[in-house]
């Protein structure tokens, strides 16, 4: 099914909402565990479902690759291949090309690349993509984007923007040729450029989509150059459909773009760290390697309620990272997982109660303060 | 509490029984899941007892070297560092030491050895074991024995476990000098010689224990040297005292070794092996990582009820091992606890039903047939 979005509540230009699909509701602002190929890392379904993640985002790319399309379509889909019944949005693998850099070549049939896997060549048009995406029957697909690099003049990130948007019209005609079986997302692209972002939105909109993303951010710009970006280009984006932020971020960068306007979020930081031993706590960061932690029988937060921060001790999350043992990066997942979908709950609740303003000026200057202290 | 064994039902050799702790009770015949480092790879606690674990061992030695027993004993024991609050049973390092040839030195006094994980020297006497394991905290507690290697001449074991009668005897005085946290097995030595066996065994019950191990097996011997052993001892045990034949093994050797009166067993088998790929079945075992389970949609065993099989398929396990998901790891780890923690479970049925030979009979000419079809 489409998937349909309702706001609930709005305060400025934050906003709550709720959207829905054929494998559940999410509800917004929403952030997206990344499960790379089909499994969050380290963790069960069962365990994501009882932090409070509404949705997962796997990488078209990667599955392309391994296991391939046929055999995740054998399954019925990424659901049924991955055991999660929830919502799942796939990504393009626009952004995964563009991170290959010299294994990749770009044209107007669209990107052709040797695999990291085995080195064979590999072809993905708008067309391969949307037929990718169909086979791993995501609930959200997205258009194939020609994902801007930064820095870019403006002549090259006009090519590029204007690029991605004559492969999105060939996503989305490819996308319904027959009836999909979720929604297809368009990406605004147009680097750090607002003519540029306000074009790709224009071009965008002259098709129907359930929701949009702003692409190419979190590419190596400044915080004030994204929030430029956002402050100019959101405010145009149509209201009642989702907008969706890829590949951001942390905790801060989350919590400043809600406050423009933005919906949905995905990052793999939250679990990268988390296996790095790199722990977010309600006073900062941790990293819980440092022999500071070594004889520590205090919880990683003592404000958390997180199944790890519940039953152990930094001195045996230390110990367990020390000595490589998995059960170190499941807990330390869960710590962080729970800490970014606790701040999505917290943002919700704020926007509910038309105290999210009071919120985020408090949040953001505690993590100033808290990154200035490490 | 000193453990106290009550013996329930028996059928032959076999027997059933209950052995109680001060963390609960473990019912016999037991296979004790091994976390080495206060972590059975890839699980939580929670998952070891929704398997049906009564109890675990760790190895005293990798916990000496990290993260040391003055943190583990800061958190309460083991229990409390690890979180696993049922019965604990520790080796003595007698057997990791053996394990680290060139690296030791053995003399009267106990063993030097390199640490394997910063070259420093450590000691382990069998008075420095003792303060260990009772840092530990342990239900169960091990003798520091000398390992006799495989294979070694009459005169050489013998040596070997008159030196292991010595150290029983001081290892005995130093773990009571004051109230013990729990109770300390004696570790039967003697290499493949029956007489030597019989005569550790005479020694060892001049002093009082709440159970007794069978130590050098599982060395390299052939599973009728193994098997012969048992035989010539087993039936010289106290009947009245749990038997624990350490380091053991395959199913299959299980099933044997219950038939010939063992009480307690535990290895790395189904835990090491899952990590590498490789799954019990009713039928046989398989790698997960061979090419003819790629679009395999049935899971690893129709015949298994674990989570693995209820809700996975080869394909997705095969996918996840090939990307070097943890989720694999945990997946195949559950699967193969689960068909041990069954095993030992229907051994238990057919003994208190008195039918444990023939099921001993049917269930080793089926290993042996599925062995030869592999």
């Amino acid at each position: 099914m489409r998937p349909r979005f309702e706001l609930v509540a709005a305060e400025g230009a934050a906003r709550t909402g709720r959207l829905t699909t054929a494998h559940g509701a999410i509800e917004t602002p929403a952030f997206m565990p990344v499960g790379t190929y089909g499994t969050v890392k380290a963790m069960t379904p069962e365990e994501l479902v009882e932090l409070g993640a509404d949705v997962v985002l796997c990488n078209t790319l990667h599955l392309l690759l391994r296991p391939g399309p046929a055999i995740v379509e054998a399954h019925g889909g990424l659901h049924g291949f991955m055991h999660w019944q929830r919502p799942i949005l796939t990504d393009s693998g626009g952004f995964q090309v563009f991170s290959l850099k010299s294994l990749r070549k770009i044209t107007e049939e669209g990107v052709r690349f040797r695999s990291p896997v085995d080195g064979s060549e590999v072809r993905l048009t708008p067309e391969d993509c949307m037929d990718v995406q169909r086979a791993l029957r995501a609930d959200i697909a997205m258009a194939l984007d020609d994902c801007t690099p930064y820095p870019a003049t403006e002549s090259e990130a006009r090519a590029s923007m204007e690029r991605s948007m004559r492969w999105a019209a060939r996503s989305h005609a490819h996308y319904h040729r027959e009836p999909p079986p979720g929604g297809l997302f368009g990406i605004v692209q147009g680097g750090m450029h607002p003519a540029l972002r306000l074009a790709s939105l224009e071009t965008l909109l002259k098709l129907d989509w359930p929701g949009l993303a702003v692409g190419g951010l979190a590419v190596g710009e400044s915080d004030d150059e994204r929030l430029a970006i956002l402050e100019a280009l959101v405010p145009h984006m149509p209201a009642d459909r989702p907008r969706y932020l890829m590949g951001v971020g942390f905790p801060e960068d989350i919590v400043a773009a809600v406050g423009r306007g933005i919906d949905l979020f995905d990052c793999v930081i939250p679990t990268r760290h988390a296996r790095n031993g790199h722990l977010f706590t309600a006073t900062g960061e941790i990293n819980i390697r440092n022999a500071a932690h070594q004889s520590d029988l205090g919880p990683i937060d003592p404000a958390c309620a997180c199944y790890a921060c519940r039953h152990y001790s930094r001195a045996y999350l230390r110990h367990l990272d020390r000595c490589n043992e998995i059960l170190g990066s499941r807990l330390n997942t869960i710590h962080n997982l729970h800490f970014y979908l606790e701040l999505m709950r917290t943002i919700r609740t704020a926007i509910a109660a038309g105290r999210f303003e009071a919120f985020a000026a408090g949040y953001l200057a505690a993590r100033k303060a808290a990154a200035g202290a490490t």
